[in-house]
């Protein structure tokens, strides 16, 4: 039975925060197909129309080498993160893509127990769609503020 | 096909929040009917029954002026929202009004880049159902803390 | 008509988090069955597999009594809670019996209005399902920090 667009988009959103937030970042590409675009960047630039991005990955490969690069830089170790995100907004439905966008609010947990609001923003998603599962073209994730300190930062 | 009443609500809430958190607020009068409630307190007077409210309108074209007030002052430039909710819980449901409260937390981020949790509360509404589409016949924001900058406030 | 389980059990987590955070404590322990248990640990303590817990109740008459003592304490008039959960993540579904997992935030609302982002987490729940109504047999509920204020705490 095909799945309602809507739900089978906020499943695979709830997978893929779980996914970060308990910490098995080796399974976060397995949630992007092989050509994919993976991109964090400011409502600023997003407005703008400027090109420029905090980060910027073409492939599921550079994906696991972002994942390599945190666990080399001991990232896992230092903090974890906590991500609520709101219903997803269908935009858009074809026959095999889906584009939708998705508010998430991330908080920040340091290994001393203090926790801080990290970043909030919203997803603007392209999930290519094949039956009843779904997997990440697109992922840009526009962040509401420009202050973010992104380079010891875990995936969005 | 008519949609299950959840779905429809939830569909509904998420186009909403993203109107006012990506700044088209000349669109947010539309998710109202034309004699409509829309109404922001504390749960303190809600509670005691005060009829005091932070902001009070009793039509589409008070949203409207107070859009327009909004833009006036430049509010629009000041800050933006990014608005969290929780699943909404259908209280009710009739032939064409279906009753639902949902949670809400705002988060507000200044031009500067700061951000701070700004308010959080429930909504309780009254949406007026029309095959599949919906639209608020009544919006009461009730607000768990009294301390709110409301002056200043985009819509919650 | 039997509903769909991911619904099911979201609608279950609004109703949940709406009797607590109105305040409606005694009406609590009965989203729980007889035979229950009812867990507040933290995540350090959850991952190494410890036992120690920071709140442990094993059948539906202790959730009872820890609403009656809060209710001597006053710990009602002190602070109220708004809790913002995720999608719930459907981990396993037996005839009888739903394994989920839900992200969640709680701030904490003091008297004088202050609030503050209290705690975050997720919940592993066990829910035994009967027909198109579900009981919590199982609530384990994993705090990402290990500062958490517990004794004075309303339930998460």
């Amino acid at each position: 039975m095909m799945q309602d667009v809507f739900q089978l988009i906020a499943r695979a959103q709830a997978e893929y925060v779980r996914c970060i937030d308990d910490g098995d970042l080796a399974g976060w590409p397995d949630f992007f197909v092989d050509e994919c675009i993976y991109k964090v960047t400011t409502a600023e630039n997003h407005k703008r129309g400027l090109e420029a991005s905090l980060i910027y990955a073409a492939s599921r490969g550079m994906l696991m080498d972002r994942v390599a690069s945190l666990r080399d830089a001991n990232i896992y170790e230092r903090h974890a993160y906590r991500h609520l995100l709101g219903q997803p907004y269908i935009v858009s439905e074809d026959l095999d893509v889906v584009r939708s966008e998705t508010s998430f609010m991330v908080v920040r947990i340091m290994r001393d127990g203090t926790k801080s609001l990290f970043v909030t923003g919203r997803y603007l998603d392209a999930y290519v769609r094949n039956g009843n599962s779904v997997r990440l073209r697109e992922r840009v994730a526009v962040c509401d503020s420009s202050r973010i300190d992104t380079l010891l930062a875990l995936p969005l």
